[in-house]
């Protein structure tokens, strides 16, 4: 029986992992790690027994601890306890779903334990792309990509020779606010930039959408996952969101991967690949749909695409500010501090101010994270 | 270096192969076949180099062989010849792209010298699926299908367990007819019916298209190439002939192959499967294409669709019925004896006129197809 440590179990991905394993019924959950809502990480311990959980928040996990005490689990808590959850010795592979940079460390460390990582953190191949990707290869484990577009991309990949590829057509939505201009995005709202036109996520990662932001981070993990250049990454948008991803080859074969918009799907796919199994759920009907529409992406309108890009190419510590700057200025948004324009204003503001540093360190990367979440307190 | 026989060389998928192999340049041709063109036989005679070839028509055979008397290459004709090209010893591929029943014998001729198949051979599959399907199983060749769709299919299924396949999604441009009714297609001429919107192909198939016959064809082609049921075979009108075909997997999963309309991709596929290559010309461009649009197939005003699905549920000699009186009718047809609307009435006719035999011998294929040759003479 295939055996799952969880990374971030009470989110989106979190908890629909834990449905594809209820679901499939032949996974052992072994380590589980959460944030702070222990009120659904109680819930999931008594029904999928895990040996070994992580509260983030000490408190939270000394309270858990009492509520669960007639159950055989141990509770751990913070970094450490986090780092013990992806190292749990029993569990095969691990599901990165935790948010933001602390995701890296445990994710080197199931790999240095030899797990195979279920990745849905996207700030891992962002920032420490050049440690994750010769580590995988070093300690033979997959790396399997947990959102729609990059295991649109892996999918379209199977058999395949990666240095067939000519390029990879990364899709997007183009958020809620398309076809917009500057000018009539001034007045966004929290409560505009929330609607996402076809997924439901979370908010940041809704604002990263309405932005593309979002699409500029899956640019550049792009990059590192399947060993291409930030140019032979095109981001073609594609409205409904039908039409995942697509892959170029060499010979003009374009092999693309199309479904539902459904996050099951690439979870699933990427828990028992390579090996396909059955998905309850709804089907693409290509008599509904009528028709797959595309368009450019707007890099004026949306300079958050534009600016990952320049990130990506310069490489170094420069994704980590992007990231970062990203992160705090949503944050701002999010809490009314900052006009909804200030949010790529502040990325590009970081980035200029910022010294890159080459093949940087995780300590390094670290540091360029918090020099970024300085820059911005000190300015905004 | 790998070598290749042609059945069918001088016709559109033999003069491509052969552009294939020059422009890829590591290939040897070692045999060719062709039926009557000797003019363009004798050119590819003299660029290729090959130890045999054969000529249908004897004559003609005589004739080549004076004008090749300076090279070391024999000549022969007939079935007997066209055999002796499908099993040249030092063949590793051979080329079925011949047109009509005698693709037949030389096909499973060619499979017992231990040759992987490029399949380009309509009639093969859809007569006598039963034969090939399991003579390529027990010889250890493999069928790789040249045409666009076939190709797609295949492509998508790269890596794939052919178990996991919910669905074939077999694309269809509608022909230069879409949207027309039976009325509407009386007066249908065949310069009318000649004109294809997408690709540009021999003058039967072109025909075939318009009346989705070649649609039906190809439907039953991969219920034996992909071993799925006729129903698990959807037809998806898709008019730009963008996507190439796709298949849904048990997952929700579709993949898709996309790409311009060009023959020598499945062909190049096919020569070089599993590797994939560069191959000159256009590509498939997001921006001038803007939109991908899908409708229902036709099948009230385009019963060849239907009479296939028909022929193939029911299978034995029916699906041979099926094809030869199409052959008979679109000649008809071209020669102007008989109406467009007369094609399909004329194959539902021979339908309804013959009694199926189950699992036909090669030989009870070729009477089913002389019984449905003879109806249709008789009748019309």
């Amino acid at each position: 029986m295939k055996k799952i440590a969880i990374l971030g179990s009470t989110g989106s991905i979190g908890t629909q992992t834990l449905e594809v394993v209820e679901n499939q019924g032949d996974m052992e959950v072994t380590a589980l790690a959460a944030g702070n809502n222990i009120r659904l990480l109680e819930e999931q311990i008594r029904k999928f027994m895990p040996k070994l959980v992580c509260v983030w928040n000490e408190e939270k996990a000394k309270e858990l601890a009492v509520s669960v005490g007639d159950l055989p689990v141990r509770v751990v808590s913070g970094m450490e306890g986090l780092i013990e959850v992806a190292t749990e010795p029993s569990a095969d592979i691990v599901v990165t779903a935790v948010v933001g940079m602390i995701g890296i460390r445990p994710t080197i460390a199931a790999m240095e334990a030899g797990k195979d990582i279920a990745l849905a953190n996207k700030e891992t191949l962002v920032t420490a792309g050049h440690i994750i990707m010769p580590l995988a290869k070093k300690q033979g484990v997959n790396i399997l990509p947990v959102d729609s577009e990059h295991s649109a991309i892996f999918q379209c990949l199977n058999g395949e020779n990666k240095k067939t590829i000519h390029k990879v057509l990364l899709t997007a939505s183009g958020g809620p606010f398309r076809g917009k201009t500057r000018e009539e995005l001034k007045s966004v709202q929290v409560e505009d930039a929330l609607k996402h036109p076809n997924w439901s996520m979370g908010r940041k990662i809704t604002i990263d959408s309405s932005t593309m932001v979002n699409k500029g981070l899956e640019v550049m993990e792009a990059k590192w996952l399947f060993d291409v250049s930030m140019d032979q990454v095109e981001v073609v948008v594609q409205p409904k969101s039908i039409i995942h991803s697509m892959v170029e080859f060499e010979d003009g074969a374009v092999m693309a991967q199309l479904g539902t918009p459904d996050m099951k799907l690439p979870i699933q796919y990427a828990l028992y690949y390579p090996e396909r199994r059955f998905l309850p759920g709804e089907r693409l009907d290509f008599w509904s749909l009528k028709e797959i529409a595309f368009e450019k992406p707007d890099m004026v309108n949306f300079p958050g695409l534009s600016l990952a890009y320049q990130a990506g190419r310069r490489g170094g510590t420069l994704p980590t500010v992007f990231n970062a700057a990203n992160e705090r200025a949503v944050e701002k948004f999010l809490n009314r501090e900052i006009s909804y324009l200030s949010i790529t204003d502040m990325i590009e503001g970081a980035m200029n101010g910022h010294t890159v540093k080459e093949n940087p360190t995780v300590e390094e990367i670290l540091e360029a994270e918090n020099a970024a979440y300085e820059y911005i307190e000190s300015r905004w």
